[in-house]
C-alpha cells in the first residue's frame, strides 16, 4: 500500500511514524514523498472517504492536510522527538469525485517550540490538477513515547 | 448503528444526509442528538481512528467537529436547502485513548450567505468528560441536488 | 481613560501592561474587567477605527479580541511570565458604527506550553446588545524581558 | 502619504476605498502595490502601533495582513460590488521593533460567493526581508452601498 521511492532516512523515519495511525492505513491514504521540510500523501477516492453527496467527504481532506503537516514538520523535528497539532485551519475551495487527493505539507518556521506548516490540497483526474483546499497549521514538538 | 431518540422531523432530515456519508459510518459515528440549531455526534474508540501513539487521530476528531457544527447549521437551513463548509479552524487540547468521544456542535449566526458555528469534542470514558477540542467553523446554504 | 474597579492584584497586573500597548491607547481601548481567566475590553466608536464604509474595521475587532484573549491568558500565567500570541482565527458576524465594542476573552485551557482562549465581540449601543465576532486563539507563556 | 506608482484603474479602485479607512490612515499603513489578485501594503513602525513590548503589535500586524487580503480580493470583484472580510486566521512567526512591514496579500480562489486569500507579512530593516506573519482569510462579494 505504501510507495517505494528511493529509501532514505528522512523517508524511513516519517514511515515509521505513518504506519501506525489506523486512521490513515483505513482511509488508504499512501506516503508519497518526503524532503526536509516537505511531505506529499496520496488518497485514493473510495467509499471510505465520501460525504453525502458522493464527494470526498472535508473530513477526510482535514485529516489529510493535518497529516501532511504534521509529517513536514516532523522532518525538522530534534531526533527522538515527535510533533502534535496544536490547531489547523482548513478552507475548502472544490469539491471532486474519482481520481485522487494529493496533500503537500510545508515547513513556514520551524522554532523551538512552536512549528508552523502550510498544506495544499489538489485532486488529480484525467492528468488534470485542480485546488482543492489550503490549511495552516500550528505544531508543538514533544518528546517520542513509543 | 444509530441511536433512536424520539423520532422528529429534525432528527430525520439530519440522519438522511449522515446515512449517506461513508466516512462517518466507515469511522463508526453515531448521530445523537439534533435540536434547532445543535447537534451531537458519538465516536467510539477503535482501531480505525488512531494516530501513530494509539490516541484518537486529530483528523478523525476534525472529522467529527466539522460534521457536528455542519448539522447544526443544516437545522438552521431552509427546506431544499443544504449546507457546505468553507473552512473551520481547530484546537487540540488533549489527546485520549480508549472511551469515546462526544462532539457538540452549535450555531452562533445563521445568515442568509454564511452560517458561522462552533464545536466542542469531549472525551467520555468512566464517566469522565474531559476537553479535547473546540473547533470554529464557517458554512454556506447551497442547493440540495440529491 | 482606564476604568476603575475596586483595585486588585490581578488588575493591576493586566493595567501594568495595558498601558504599554501604544495601539490600545491610540485606539482609545478601555480595560474594564479583570477576572481569573477573563478580560473584558471596551472600544469606543471614532474615526480612528473606521473602514471605507464608515463601520467599526475588522483590524480593530481582531486587535480588540486578541488582547482581550491575550490579557485573560495572561491572568493564567505564573509569576515573572507574559504570554505571546501564536495565532488566532476570527469570524465577523455583523457591522456596526457608532456606540462601543465590548470584547470578552476567556481561557479555555491553560496547559504548560499552550494556552488555547475564545473571545466574544459584541456591540453595545442604545442598552442594546448585539454579536459582532468571535475568536478562538493560542498563546504561549513567555519570560517576561521587561 | 501615498506612495505614487504608475496610476492604473486598479490601484486607482483600491486607494478610492483605502483612503476612506480611518485605521489605516491613523496607523499609517500606506498602499503600495495593486496588481490583478494582489495587493501590498506597509506599516512604518511608530508609537500608533507597539505592544507592551515595543515590538509591532499583533493586533496591528492583523489588521494589515486583512486589509492586503481583502484588497486583493477586491481586485477581481466585479464593478459595483466590494468585499467583506467573512473570517481569518493568522500565525505570527517572529516580533520586530522598528523598520517598516510589508503585507502582501494574494488570491486564491475568486468564487462567486466566496474569495480565499492568503497574505505573508515581513519585516523590512536594513535591507533584511524576515517573515512576520502569515494569515488565511475567506471573503465574500457585497453590493458597494456608498
Amino acid at each position: 500500500m505504501i510507495a517505494t521511492p528511493a529509501p532514505n532516512a528522512l523517508f524511513e523515519r516519517v514511515q515509521a511514524s505513518f504506519l501506525r495511525q489506523g486512521l490513515l492505513l483505513g482511509l488508504g491514504v499512501r506516503l508519497m514523498r518526503v524532503e526536509p521540510g516537505l511531505c506529499e500523501l496520496a488518497l485514493p477516492y473510495s467509499d471510505q472517504v465520501t460525504q453525502q453527496q458522493g464527494g470526498f467527504h472535508g473530513g477526510a481532506i482535514g485529516a489529510l492536510a493535518d497529516v501532511a503537516g504534521g509529517y513536514a514538520a516532523l522532518t525538522m523535528a530534534p531526533e527522538g522527538m515527535e510533533v502534535t497539532t496544536v490547531e489547523y485551519k482548513i478552507n475548502f475551495m472544490n469539491a471532486f469525485q474519482g481520481g485522487e487527493l494529493r496533500a503537500i505539507g510545508r515547513v513556514v518556521k520551524a522554532g523551538r517550540r512552536v512549528i508552523v506548516t502550510t498544506a495544499e490540497v489538489q485532486h488529480l483526474s484525467d492528468g488534470q490538477r485542480r485546488d482543492c483546499a489550503i490549511m495552516q497549521q500550528t505544531l508543538a514538538p514533544v518528546t517520542k513515547n513509543y
